[in-house]
């Protein structure tokens, strides 16, 4: 795992082993990256290669945080156990978390994964309603779970008893407007399943409407659309899966910057860092209702090992004021981003707010064939000269922006004149 | 987290915080245990206690085994990224893991949890079959998520595209007679899922049928099983979430005790001897047939430091050659619980092999409403006495006893005496 003077043979060597996690698995990139060593916000490859990691958002504190690392060393050389015995940590750990949250959010459970979190969302769900009913976002996605993949529309087809609802970012119309036609589709979608026989239990949205293009809208678009479902008899879940620990910046949350309190809050990947922990956040009551009916034990969920990094985490957080400082960065990056859309032809639209950033590319003819094409093209570029970013949406030409929480101003400057350049390189080296 | 020297007080203050984790959560003893510290086969609590633990099958190679500790610590202060990077740790781990298995079971994939696993091998033998009827055992328990609560029925009524058959510890008869009840009984199954138009995708057994009351017979239970779901075009899901790793002894894989080639096997819980890492292995035919119309990514499924902890796991194990030194203790384990039950007023039926046991305690006046009560009463006085095991079944009258594997006969003996103390004692105690 050390760096070797004969890098590239390493690489194909390593490609043809890999055949043993079978084809489900997929590289990025043309050339994979192969990294050996993390700090911070920047990857290092076997070959010595420095990247900037514009890219991951689960090492949320940096690459290997010194001060996670140890919390997870030492805990893990004195005690792991699981929720079934009495231990400080996880008590410890619960209490600080809440601590972030509305008051009414006053329970917390412990998952592996933010899967896991969504999954046990819906069971909960459905045991304190006593109903099926499941309303998500057009392109939604919510996890991999069999449970989780019937709503997520941007795996498959979704199941008889769950619609899709246009999200906020393809609606057109003031703040005001589009929050107004949300709730309408809330409303709509709810009336539908309760015609079918399948009365709404939850409508279920990721507060930053990632897979579905991005929409951080200051507005009310959470609060109505919840006040919606209520009144329908179901109950508002933010997966905060995406959003959540600071992301957009300003709050912890990315339901923060609406008026609403959720019924429930599920959160994952950058909850340890890279550690595998995942939990779902929920007001009394919902859990009561469940508690009666169904006992819950994750294996490992809530051990005393995640217990001490989840703590470590937020204290990293915490200490660096994260809120603050991803919206102070957010506005650079936002300056930047908008300033690029001005002055590269191939930057279409740009959406989003702190460090969670979406950027169409798109083809300076309008030839939308070639739009995703571009995107693959000025990702690849950017990797090789050492910068990572994602290709997501629905056309494939969406580049995702979502940095380790420690980016700074000059990363930021980093990330945006290599773009520049990229967007540049590609007029002529694709078109 | 340190001993303190108001241990007492402690508790019952932590008793009070649990509260923030909701009452689904349960706690093991009428005195719940406390543990800061554990080594080994032992852990200790904040007031300095000792304890034998022959409860937790999850750190199968010791509490805090220093080995895996160190892998953790020192990956995951190098790095920890996903499997959309190339890196040699997740590709050697497989092969490592893989070198265990037949060969005909060549892939792996890698998820956090046993319920992820069994999950992931539902939506593959979905996608495979193109076939939704699944076969289970009738006190089944295959994990947490929605979809494998709906083929769990331990946990609530299974779904109408599930059958339940009589697992084989229920069945009556000579090895060879159980054998050909069981596959008779998935013969059958497989017939009604069929006349009710969702033919079976696939038979999902845990290999020691541990929720069922726990059945190891060394026979062709397993393989008839096997032959007659593949004669109806279902597979065969072997769960060794609570089977695997030399639990059993003599074998890797508590399906080796038969002359089966699984399609494909689920693992979890001391893959990482308690970090959340679990996986799925299976035939390379089936995972292309899945990869061809589902992408797969688990986000912290087969990251850098899970890879370097299984890894550090199978060092372990192979370096204690598992397989028979569980073999050998777990003789000592057979005998002595035989001469118990021949002694013993209170205990029943003894089921089990290598270190996975379970024990029916009964009232000795065979007052079937006091079983329950009795075995509650011995394990809290075990407790007392420093040494701890489970109680479980669906008459809760059954002890559970699973210890790590590096449980030797001095630890057995300990544990036999301790237990034969306690079935004295309840007799004047409780009734």
């Amino acid at each position: 795992m050390s760096s070797t003077p004969n890098a590239a043979a390493d690489v194909s060597d390593l490609l043809a082993r890999r055949r043993v996690l079978g084809p489900a698995y997929r590289l990025f990139y043309d050339e994979p990256v192969h990294p050996v060593r993390g700090e911070d916000v920047w990857l290092f490859d076997a070959a010595g290669k420095r990247y900037l990691d514009a890219y991951n958002n689960v090492p949320v504190v940096g690459h290997a945080n010194p001060a996670v690392v140890d919390a997870l060393a030492r805990q893990a050389s004195v005690l792991n156990t699981h929720t079934r015995y009495l231990h400080e940590g996880v008590v410890e750990y619960a209490e600080r978390l809440l601590e972030h949250f509305p008051s009414a959010l006053d329970t917390v459970m412990f998952t592996c994964t933010g899967s896991e979190a969504n999954d046990l969302a819906l069971r909960i769900a459905f045991e304190a309603t006593g109903r099926r009913g499941i309303i998500v976002t057009r392109n939604a996605y919510h996890g991999v779970t069999q449970a989780l993949a019937d709503v997520s529309p941007s795996l498959r087809p979704v199941a008889a008893h769950v619609r899709t609802i246009e999200a906020p970012c393809k609606l057109v119309g003031t703040p005001d407007q589009v929050a107004a036609q949300f709730a309408a589709l809330v409303d709509e979608a709810a009336r539908d399943l309760a015609r079918a026989g399948t009365p709404v239990a939850a409508l279920m949205v990721d507060t930053v409407f990632a897979s579905d293009g991005i929409y951080i809208g200051v507005d009310d678009v959470l609060s109505r659309a919840a006040a919606q479902v209520r009144q329908h008899g179901g109950i508002f879940i933010a997966d905060e899966v995406q959003g959540g620990f600071s992301r957009i910046g300003h709050h912890w949350w990315a339901f923060g910057r609406d008026n609403v309190v959720p019924d429930m809050v599920s959160l994952g990947k950058p909850m340890g860092n890279g550690h595998p922990m995942a939990g779902l956040v929920l007001q009394a009551p919902l859990v009561e209702a469940f508690g009666k009916n169904c006992r819950y034990f994750n294996t490992f969920g809530g051990n005393t090992v995640s217990a001490a990094v989840g703590l470590a985490v937020l204290n990293e957080l915490e200490r660096m004021d994260a809120p603050a400082q991803v919206a102070r960065v957010g506005q650079v990056m936002a300056q930047g981003l908008s300033h690029l859309a001005q002055t590269a032809p191939c930057i279409g639209t740009v959406r989003g707010q702190g460090l969670y950033w979406g950027v169409d590319i798109r083809d300076p003819d309008g030839n939308a064939s070639r739009h995703a094409r571009l995107a693959q093209a000025i990702s690849n570029g950017l990797r090789q000269e050492g910068v990572l970013i994602g290709v997501s949406g629905r056309q494939g030409n969406a580049l995702k922006i979502r940095p380790p929480l420690t980016f700074q101003v000059e990363h930021v400057d980093l990330l945006l004149s290599a773009l520049a350049r990229q967007c540049q390189a590609v007029l002529t080296s694709v078109l």
